[in-house]
């Protein structure tokens, strides 16, 4: 064996023992974890369950759309199935109670797809009403990055109020990682939400959003502070947004006691931490601009500069 | 037929029958769509039109770069004639009208290649001459969210300017969601522009930049208000920054009325709804900070702590 | 030929003249230049070695995971020396003298990677720590945007260390645009590193993280002024956060000077562009809330509301 050989085998071996290390890192139980590939692709064809007329698959033939539609939907059936059976196996369930369990989670879950198909459908309604760039609803659906991660939420939300584990947070995350809006399945969220341009939107695991409500990206629905770490899982964490609130770009509302009452507008950039009563504009103070100006300023041309 | 079986099918037929509530996300005209996936295949093929030498596509053969870069461009301009054929059906034209419509348009559109190329080589010049983290100009083309997120919307610019619907804002929703840079396709944009990091940014639809501008991540230039809703469609919402303009980080500019004179310098965090005069250099009043030592505090080995 | 044909040849014609024009954006160079595909593929392929229990490539037969994992390194090993070698031509190396170094460059990579899964497992158990929302260390290695970054850094820095060109970067950049999360691969980050939500950080090429580290989204670790371009490239533009801070949501640190001494918590918000001493807890002063109570409120039913 050369040495160049015998350099590689040593660098393969080393860390094929790191392995034994039995750190979290190191676990291997394939069949009792998710398939993230797999959540993933459920997750987009769930979204041709929502919008049968807008994303098609193109290995099903189109010769009869009730027939695809059939095929569609038993089949992310059948792979939700198996994912939620993995998860269950994951939290200790043997191997047939987890797949009966699962059998019966997913049913439960399907019956609920036109609950949630009635309120996307609410949310495509606000985003053509809130913004005057939209042309029309196929443009919404094909590119509103803010309807993509409101149509994965409310199918996620479903599923984490059937108590399966881990699945929720990776489709909302693969919404995030899409759209740069990070909605925790958790959230409690009214019809007519509509979130525009989005990016760095966090909605924190114990937010409940009235109706028609509006927000904008970088704004955060946070909390407070978490040095509690573990200690403060499942405690109400997060604010209330009552109905018909809107929120500005890159405002940050924290704290589990903290309510914006509804019909409120809140300013871009506003920083708030207590309850503020309905029909109230909050707006930064002191928010006083220093202008100076630019002595020799490079390659002016304007006559008036000086 | 067995219980398990009869569930499923009761649940399948549940949302079959829900799609007949012909509701806009019940609609089915496949063939005046436009499809989403084939459109993100012709922005990465346009994207090694513009760079030739950077981003090979492994399915033509290398004896010939000529006659492989002919391939492409004729390949994309095949798929994206059918794909504007598709929404001016969508509009309302008969098949063979846009048809024909479509061949016109996407010959302009590549009229247009060689401009595109040249401003984009202007802002991979500005990328360079204004990061001193860059090493060269392929570091630059292979990984600058920025880069990327201007060169599609130069090409969807284009689009836009021939009243292509639908397609140029799902070309540059793609750059969004890949680089969390959000451009509208409708923005008027100058040569020489350099976005850093990026993540966060907006610029909306009748916002006008001049040459040689920089900007920051999470910089919105933006509209006032939406209250508006669509009677504001086509109206001018966005500001206008002059040539040579810097904006840092997380500063926003907002307003149709709104003018940032040539040669200004915009400050992080700045909050501007008013015109600037030129030569100007912008920053935050007030912006002071409260310091307090922390008691007790937890695991500090410093001896000068308390 | 008919018009139409004609019409189209000459567009691609002016397309493949353009190409000559000798410009950057020209430049075709295949073989020295990397693959961005296959450096995204090797960083997918890594993060498998780094977690192997939780990511599993479908392609090996799991009858033996020690022999699976085996092919896995190998295969990486093979994929990443051949990026290695071509990035190095790029620099001017010649062919063989390339291919040797990049043999010995990675033989020297893949024997970090014990210590890199390590600093892995720190941040992983900080992340759990740190999230009141974490409900498992499986759910963080699935759908946590910060650990991927993170593991995707301390992969990227060990090339960085190395000298390797370009690929490092486009590594971090791979992970930047899939969590909005920008950390440059010359940055130097202390174990226990926990990044929460994520979107929109960015930490500079020069910056020095301790211990324990705790950021939120929206925080820069950024430069004061870019003004000097490439002048600056090498120089300590960027800050140095000391062990056991935590830095929330949307403040921005700055200057290559600027140090945030051990146990200090900045507010969220807050813009630094000086040292702070250890132990200090610092928030904006002056940002109080502006309330307007709004009259004729829109649909409001509230009796108490005017």
């Amino acid at each position: 064996m050369s040495t160049l050989e015998q350099q590689i085998e040593g660098v393969v071996d080393a860390i094929l023992e790191d392995y034994r290390l039995d750190r979290d890192i190191d676990r291997m139980e394939y069949k009792r974890q998710p398939d993230k590939d797999k959540i993933i692709d459920i997750v987009e064809k769930l979204r041709r369950v929502v919008f049968p007329g807008y994303f098609r698959d193109k290995t099903y033939r189109i010769y009869n759309a009730k027939h695809n539609l059939s095929i569609l939907i038993e089949d992310v059936m059948y792979s939700l199935t198996k994912q939620v059976s993995r998860v269950l196996r994951g939290e200790g369930e043997a191997e047939e109670q987890a797949a009966e369990k699962a059998q019966a989670i997913c049913l439960e879950f399907f019956s609920k797809i036109p609950a949630v198909r009635a309120a996307v459908q609410t949310d495509l309604q606000a985003a053509y009403d809130g913004d005057p760039a939209a042309t029309g609803m196929a443009e919404l659906i094909f590119s509103y990055p803010g309807l993509f991660a409101i149509t994965v939420y409310r199918l996620a939300h479903e599923l984490y109020l059937l108590n399966v584990p881990m699945i929720p947070r990776i489709m909302t995350e693969y919404a995030h990682s899409t759209t740069g809006i990070d909605i925790h399945p958790g959230a409690t969220i009214g019809k007519y939400f509509f979130i525009d341009h989005g990016t760095g939107i966090v909605i924190g695991e114990t937010t409940v959003i009235g109706e028609n409500v509006k927000i904008y990206q970088g704004v955060t629905l946070g909390g407070l502070s978490t040095r509690g770490g573990q200690s403060l899982r499942g405690k109400r964490r997060h604010p209330t947004i009552e109905d018909n609130v809107t929120i500005y770009a890159n405002a940050s509302i924290l704290g589990g006691e903290t309510v914006i009452g509804h019909n409120c507008v809140i300013g871009a950039n506003a920083f708030i931490t207590k309850s503020i009563p309905c029909c109230t504009r909050v707006s930064m103070k002191n928010t006083e601009l220093e202008m100076q100006t630019r002595a020799n300023c490079p390659g002016c041309q304007n006559p008036t500069c000086e």
